[in-house]
């Protein structure tokens, strides 16, 4: 079993990561982009006989105390 | 249209990132995990008429110099 979990900046935070990769992309001559958010992407694998209700849980526990920063980030939390 | 591009390091490159989150989850109590990978993700809005095959190759262009590190890193694009 996996669970994902994606920690990207709040859209109303600055975000220089990516107006760098967008002003990089523009340098190469590519002009289709009109935003890019960077963020961090975490992939857990669970043990197989996991109880995906304590395993949501707890990634959301960790996710919400020190995986992200809430004051300026959002995560998602997928498992499959 | 959206893209993303996911970066995460190649299975046989150690990983510490990813090790410290592991450890981490495992001092909160949580033992159900077996591994942890660390990576980049990014969130590409592109203009709503763009073509999407020379996005994907200009992309998957972007990814493949500059945005990942081939040696160490796969890279996964997905457009929407």
């Amino acid at each position: 079993m996996k669970a994902r979990i994606i920690i990207t900046p709040k859209k109303a935070v600055l975000d220089p990561q990516g107006k760098t990769v967008q002003s990089a992309l523009e340098h190469m001559g590519y002009r289709g982009v009109t935003g890019v958010h960077v963020g961090k992407y975490l992939e857990i694998d669970l043990a197989p006989d996991t109880d995906r209700e304590t395993a949501r849980q707890a990634l959301n526990e960790a996710a919400h105390k020190f995986l992200s920063n809430p004051v300026i980030e959002d995560y998602r939390l997928e498992i499959e």
